[in-house]
């Protein structure tokens, strides 16, 4: 190992194989931290929005948090009811992309994919941007810098993902746990202190907020409802992460299906819980929170500006500190496991990718490699581009939660409204055969469930379109159709091949004979063996071709040749411009020519060291040959390697890339040798 | 063609086949401009540099620039002597780096090529930034934004090299005897104003030049004597690119060396002629010129600093405006001349790179691959370097060439005198054997030439790293190390490769049987055929080897298997965890193992589709299990491929990229087909 190997050790750990996991199903007090980081984490962020959203006609409008904060809830609740129903239909975890593409087609299972790969672009940006919003709150030299904090953490992360970093229970369920225990720890605290009436108010309560411009005065009641749609839209980012459970039910302990619904239920119940309690806290701790870009409608109370550099902290962060003025461990504690746990989320989107990707691949809509393990250019290119795409989102936006999240909720209530479309053409197929009287009253209930899901985010996903579409929502759509786009092509090409190469009817022709090469360039252990296996496959024919470039070199090698007694023939290339690769191509077809039914096969001796870098050094001729020949009909290619001390290295290095642990292998459950 | 290639072709031009290019040996005046772009554009610098230094002791000091002038042309008359017995006694265009490594070693021999590399990057670097900044003179937008052009000007040459641009006898001819045609009828129109008594002054004649600080009032001699040192090694720059003929012998028409050594003297009288041409217009124009970074130094006559945003324009370009006042296409035709001779000696460097680098894969001191035409990606890599070194420098020196030449001059000298070295031992060494009394004088003369030449390239060695090693020649000799020791380790691993690889005492052992499996992934055309293929070697056994990631696809494989009747045997290898290559590289062991004097033959049937994006699509799994089958000893793979509808495609491109025409083709010499 390298300096640079014991560097990148130091800095991403221990490298670590699939082999070392053992069994990993989940039993749901495991589950629900590795599959609800990212739900949960989204209560962060989704108060903040509702009340940006409500500050524009003034602190009178947020009287209507809490009534939005339950409306969110009873989404929140709808959807989880109806996404019971999908695990214990489809357990195998493909999710959304599988209820679609079976009950829908492949154009809505794709569109769904489409939406799912926006979302993880934008679960890494929204999440590393929140948690860095929030780690603002307590480190004081990260505000003023949070777009570049929030870059170097998205590549951190794509970093340790390359890498292989594994995904382990402990790992998500100690700040999972700790997280909900702050947020209603604080809650109760609060209302404790509430009930005793020390409840501070929070930091912004003295403030003064005004207006936003043209929502002076009285508003119409069409603007005030536009408003408080937005708001809900907004608030509605609390929902984004919920489908992950759908997607992870095969990582679950048996009974699946059952244990996977009773984790949502449980997951919904918990973020309920939560994201009531963050805004009940605000109302009542006189929060004034205002879009970052539009702080100047903050005013101290005696209509002075805000001081320069002033800093508007998270709501979050506003009530701990507030709640916990007496105990500032808790404000620490609230503020470390959220700041953890929003990058978990993000985290959550480095290893939903690869899973995505291989489902995709499966069925022809991703490069074919992604479905089995062991390509690690295809893993480490999408970690790579979610990186960097999630880098050009955070910088172009500035990091601003705010401003990101309107791009993120289009792609959730896709997935959400196809996959409850489905689910409802699923229970109506099923209705059609099951003749089982209970089987149809639990179907008929199932049914009504989804229905009643699509209804309401169906409702939603208009709303959220109508809102959000100008500020943002349009790039996530755009996005999506890019991609399904791609997926599109990909499989017509796909298909296009696979008709082409149907074995027809005719027999296909044995070729008669064969005639083969072994490409020499000097005389030395390679190529002795790959004489020698040449001459162990029998063929009709057998020569060495040499190319010269000059008579010296030429009469050595022959002069070499007959001292040795090799008794195989050698033809030489003459080449006066030192060309290689042209002469060997035009002496293959030639030969088929000759003899159309026959096969020319071509023997390359390679030699393999063990640094990649000593790689460089050698077999580039052969590699780009070997590349030419693959269009000549009638020749096969065959590498004879000859391995040099050293080449141990080498062959560590593939194992240990093939064996290595991938992003999204514990999600997908069962890597258990 | 996709649209990509057409705008590359718009942009660039037709491609180019070597094949297009017919005989190429070139006539004297021909080779003339071909070989001394590089030399002659150096003219447009060198004065500025005498006189930049000069300046630093006020304009008193400008009494000393003809003699300067005269000391730097010794020189190269010298140096231009000492080469012509250089081309006559290496004709074969190993140029410096032949002659050192004959005659002082191998370590001489790559050092000089250190030289030469860090030279090509220099030449790319200083011409283009001299080229720009005559152009400023002549285009008023270019000013201020100088960096930003010669980087985009390096782009665009690498982009054409890249490409494949064609270094035509006219492409070089035109400009060059433009460039000639242009300095010496300024001079000539110059020189008759002169005798009319209308030779107007330059520009900056009315300026007021201040000594440097430091150099008020008397200066010591020491001190005059070392700024007259700097002076005369900075006009030394003129003396880069005057060995280029001696690495382009072969391509001279017969008589090559004769040939050559004319043309050499030719350019050595032209160079001379121009240079001291414009030295003696400048001073008596009463040009003043200072250094760039220090222009507060020139003053309006009375005293008033210069006018904000002044620019100093090159000595060229204030002669050729005021010798051409009443005639400006005349400053027109000169100046854009410069430029373009400029680009053409940067281009020289793009030409000259792969030729020093087949030389240096020959001797194993590069990767092997840059020996032989055909290697796209050698060849690309090289340019890019290049373009890529000679960018930072422009960038890092704010494409100032006063600056860039500090690093420039150290290595060309460098050369020159381990080659005098070399030409010395080497007349030595015939002198030992000649007894031809007619030869042996001749031989004794050239050595006294060549003895001279090493005296005077010596002194100047010491003047240019005495009076330029701070100034920047550090940077210089620094790469040259680096350049040496990456060098000594390519030829160390190669000669520790060759010594493993030599054929011991034992027979190689013939193995006795061959086990031959075929990868199977579904039963279409390609499978079939590598099947047939495989089967008309007729290994001892021969098997189908599936890798089956689930029962469902495994049963309708088998069973269609079945169907088919296909007289082969097929093995599944379960592999729960959806890997391809471990299953089979551990398949392939055993079967070594259990016979380890058997060997295994691994039939991979390939697809080849035409563009490149979709082979991205395929394949993929076949590459990398082949990298990782090359580490099992015992193990020989071959690719079987099928040639999908529109793999042609793929074929011309292929093609195109072996035959299309390299820089440095013309050069090399030869290329006739």
């Amino acid at each position: 190992m390298g300096v640079g190997g014991i560097s990148k050790r130091i800095i991403l750990g221990r490298k670590l194989r699939s082999s070392q996991l053992g069994e990993t199903l989940l039993p749901k007090r495991i589950a629900l931290p590795v599959f609800a980081s990212d739900a949960l984490s989204s209560v962060a962020y989704a108060p903040d929005e509702v009340f940006i959203m409500l500050s524009v006609a003034g602190v009178s409008a947020y009287a209507f948090s809490w009534k939005i904060g339950i409306a969110v809830a009873l989404v929140m609740l709808t959807v989880v009811a109806s996404y019971r129903q999908n695990v214990h239909a489809y357990p195998s975890g493909g999710g959304d992309y599988e209820v679609a593409t079976v009950n829908l087609g492949k154009s809505a299972g794709i569109t769904v994919a489409s939406a799912l790969l926006v979302d993880y672009v934008l679960t890494v940006a929204v999440s590393v941007s929140s948690g860095i919003q929030n780690a603002g709150a307590a480190i004081p030299f990260v505000q003023g810098h949070e777009t570049e904090w929030a870059a170097a953490l998205v590549a951190l992360l794509a970093a340790m993902n390359l890498r292989g970093v594994r995904e382990s229970g402990a790992a998500f369920a100690i700040p999972t746990y700790g997280f909900m225990a702050g947020v209603i720890g604080m809650a109760l605290y609060g209302a404790y202190r509430a009930a005793n009436g020390t409840l501070p108010d929070v930091e912004s309560a003295h403030l003064h907020l005004e207006k936003a411009d043209g929502y002076g005065g009285n508003i119409s009641t069409a603007a005030m409802i536009f408003l408080l749609a937005r708001a809900f839209s907004s608030g509605c980012a609390a929902l984004t992460g919920v489908e992950a459970i759908s997607n992870g039910v095969p990582a679950f302990q048996k009974p699946k299906s059952k244990n996977a619904a009773t984790t949502l239920l449980l997951l919904g119940a918990i973020a309920v819980t939560m994201l009531m309690s963050i805004i009940v806290l605000a109302k009542n701790m006189g929060l004034k929170y205002v879009d970052p870009n539009d702080l100047s409608r903050l005013r101290e109370a005696n209509g002075d500006p805000l001081p320069k550099g002033y800093d508007q902290h998270t709501v979050i962060a506003q009530i701990a500190k507030a709640v916990f003025s007496d105990f500032t461990p808790g404000f620490y504690f609230v503020l470390s496991t959220t700041g953890i746990i929003l990058v978990l989320a993000a985290n959550t989107a480095f290893n939903g990718f690869p899973v995505l990707g291989s489902i995709l691949a499966r069925d022809g809509f991703a490069p074919r490699q992604l479905g089995s393990r062991g390509d690690r250019l295809a893993y480490s290119n999408g970690i790579i581009f979610l990186a960097a795409v999630a880098i050009i989102l955070i910088v172009a936006f500035r990091a601003e939660p705010t401003r990101l999240i309107q791009l993120y909720i289009v792609g959730v209530f896709v997935s959400f409204n196809l996959s409850q479309l489905g689910m409802i053409r699923h229970w109506t197929r099923h209705l059609k055969t099951e003749t089982n009287p209970a089987e149809r009253r639990k179907m008929y209930r199932s049914r009504a469930i989804n229905t009643f899901g699509l209804g309401m985010t169906a409702v939603v996903f208009v709303v959220v379109l109508l809102t959000k579409f100008l500020a943002g929502a349009w790039i996530a759509i755009l996005a999506m159709i890019v991609f399904f786009l791609i997926m599109k092509r990909i499989r017509t090409h796909y298909d296009r091949v696979e008709h082409e190469l149907k074995i027809g009817d005719s027999d296909p022709i044995m070729p008669t004979r064969v005639h083969a090469i072994v490409l020499v360039s000097k005389l030395h252990k390679p190529t002795m063996r790959a004489l020698a296996f040449a001459k162990a496959t029998r063929p009709n024919i057998l020569e060495a071709v040499y190319v010269g470039f000059d008579q010296e070199a030429t009469d050595k090698l022959l002069e070499e040749w007959d001292q040795r007694r090799i008794d195989i023939p050698l033809k030489v290339l003459y080449s006066p411009y030192r060309e290689i690769i042209r002469p060997i191509v035009q002496y293959a077809v030639e030969i088929r020519e000759a003899n159309p039914r026959g096969v020319v096969a071509v023997y390359i001796p390679e030699y393999v060291v063990g640094k990649w870098r000593e790689q460089l050094l050698h077999n580039q001729t052969a590699l780009r040959l070997k590349g030419r020949l693959l269009f000549t009909p009638g020749v096969m290619v065959t590498s004879v390697p000859y391995q040099l001390k050293g080449a141990e290295l080498g062959k560590e290095r593939e194992d240990w890339e093939l064996t290595r642990l991938r992003p999204g292998d514990v999600r997908r459950g069962g890597i258990d040798r």
